[in-house]
């Protein structure tokens, strides 16, 4: 059977993924009389007078909502928030899996900013945290900061974030092995959606300081009217050498480049022009920019892509299901940065000095130590910064 | 150990009720590529092609959104969404328990009209039903209303149509044992919130032509300007023989009295001077409109009430998970009239001629016959009037 056949099969036989289930037996009247009327008015008393309580008596404290208005869905685009469901189904399954977190899909009717932000606050009280998913960009940026502002519940794009703390925690790993600095290196993105932009973000924040990002119409410059405010403002951080033209300018003499972009948009004359000791993460899915294979031909060192078929796969999966197990678990009122850098350190660390090499510079994806390595990471973060509430 | 301290230490023990988990394995590289990337692109892309497919390759068409504002929770009253959460994921352990139904809580912030049916119709891609809980009157009507014209789904006010459900079933066979005609019969309904209405409304759709309601304040009239527009609309079909007064003035000569209103209002001379034969249904929790015992001395023959340690308790949940499990098997548009009549006579006609008698009119909650007679019912009269689109 092919992969699509297999997986029309899977979702069809089962009917999606999820379910909801009992923890508490329900098997008589007794069972009944605890679980609801009459017994279950008691915990809605206590929180009533004391909301904290329903972390305690509910199941709100494991609960986080995956939203999307279906406006990105993977590659695939705007398919809308019906067609977008298995993989939001998908990701509460890896949520479960992967860190016993409770995950629900709310796939939106709207695509409108407003009525998003609107939607989600209304809800919210359900929830411990919420995952944004597959979210436009530059619509994701607006959605996330004002949620953030408006709850007191973490608020995460994981497009963003997740794929940011992967990238991050491969390039510790790849610097380490190739002995450069990160304070030295010269990096490239190419894609200047909701994840090159968190990508860049987070390299710049952590001490990179020659960063240039490329988008389909070359490199991205803050005099450049085309551009919409939020990548205007994030473009003046950037290309601080002011160099003008395309990917083949931005690349040349270059240490990394991440691509989250497009098919095939790399050559290996491009790959070549860049400094010794190279690091492609070529990420985009299911093609990525260049074959890893041409890319080590063409002098690149350590090379990793979007694909569990080739090594160094760079894996959302390393990081949001540890990264809310560990906001959950103090209750943390936001994911902040420092969470999100020791989530990145929690996952580079798993890898020791004398296993780390040129293939192996991020855990798989079934390492079982990752999920609470991370949330320990990120437990602790949530502490020094103040924002843990237990 | 105290029923309130067994079911905060039950509550506490587990952290609330329920969990999200996953139908399909995910223990190796092959099982990820099937639920989630890239395997997972092919059902969305199906979708997109065909929404229709949502109800094959997701859980939508088996998982109803348990939607409050947490205005009026049992007999607790507004104690606001969070408070509420306890019965919510309660009623999400029924519908599972009895019905095979996945159910979800979903509280929502704002207790305005308008904002909760916004609210909901965003959320509702992800829900092939809708049951709306515990929102108070008049307030439950607009909401229930206008969600049932505004969406494709069931929309179902349990608080209302539930208990209304079981009332009538319970009326059906309590009048068949004391072989009363339902068109014959004097009927009072104490109480004109959302289940007073509802059940005044249903036992008029089916045949009964004398019926008063009454509420704290007296009989209700038409003419009583006092009224807000949905009771004032509805005292008119009312209280056609003009009794003025209160309770004691409605109850004199009447067949059946119905409480949905508040502890020990009922007298046992209000009970004798009722017909012979009286049925009362004091459903009032936890502490009847009047003790079963004193109702039986006062000379009512057929006695209900609320609570699972009386005889012919009114309960709910022998209609709702079947009401459900039936509309999401047809995947019916809506729950209308015919199939909350027939959810009520399936209720009914599992107690044999033989078997029928003061003390057993309705069957007990865990008898297990019932989620599936009540299934049948309702997806049989979802197809004979239309809504059954499968």
């Amino acid at each position: 059977m092919s992969l699509r056949e297999e997986t029309i099969e899977l979702h069809r036989l089962n009917k999606g993924k999820i379910e909801v289930v009992s923890k508490v037996p329900v098997n008589d009247a007794r069972d009944l009389s605890l679980a609801y009327t009459p017994g279950v008015a008691e915990p809605c008393k206590d929180i009533k007078d004391n909301v904290d309580l329903v972390y305690d008596y509910t199941n709100k404290g494991n609960m986080v909502a995956v939203i999307t208005d279906g406006s990105a869905v993977l590659g695939l685009g705007n398919i809308g928030p019906r067609a977008g469901m298995p993989v939001m189904e998908g990701k509460a399954v890896l949520f479960k899996c992967f860190a016993n977190v409770d995950a629900f899909p709310i796939c939106l009717e709207s695509q409108n900013v407003e009525d998003i932000i609107f939607a989600v606050k209304q809800i919210s009280p359900t929830f411990g945290g919420i995952n944004l998913e597959d979210i436009s960009a530059p619509r994701c940026f607006e959605v996330e900061e004002r949620l953030k502002k408006e709850l007191d519940i973490p608020v995460f794009h994981d497009d963003q974030h997740g794929t940011a703390i992967i990238v991050y925690a491969g390039i510790i790993n790849a610097l380490r092995l190739i002995k450069k600095d990160i304070n030295d290196v010269k990096v490239v993105v190419n894609g200047a959606g909701a994840a090159g932009i968190a990508i860049s973000k987070l390299l710049l924040s952590v001490g990179v300081k020659d960063l240039i990002v490329c988008n389909s119409k070359g490199i991205l410059r803050s005099d450049d009217d085309r551009l919409d405010t939020i990548r205007k403002e994030f473009a003046i951080l950037t290309n601080k050498r002011n160099v003008k033209g395309g990917l083949k300018e931005a690349i040349e003499n270059s240490d990394i480049f991440i691509g989250v972009s497009a098919a095939n948009i790399l050559s290996k004359e491009m790959i070549a022009s860049m400094n010794s000791d190279a690091i492609v993460f070529a990420m985009a899915n299911p093609v990525p920019e260049i074959n890893p294979n041409d890319a080590k031909e063409a002098g690149a060192r350590v090379v990793g892509t979007g694909r569990s078929d080739y090594p160094n796969q760079v894996n959302n999966v390393l990081a949001f299901p540890g990264i809310f197990r560990g906001a959950l678990d103090v209750r943390a009122s936001s994911i902040n940065e420092e969470m999100k850098i020791a989530a990145a350190h929690a996952i580079a660390n798993l890898i020791a000095e004398d296993e780390l090499n040129e293939d192996y510079i991020l855990p798989k994806a079934f390492d079982k130590r990752v999920g609470q390595a991370v949330a320990d990471a990120v437990s602790n973060a949530a502490k020094h910064t103040g924002v843990a509430r237990i």
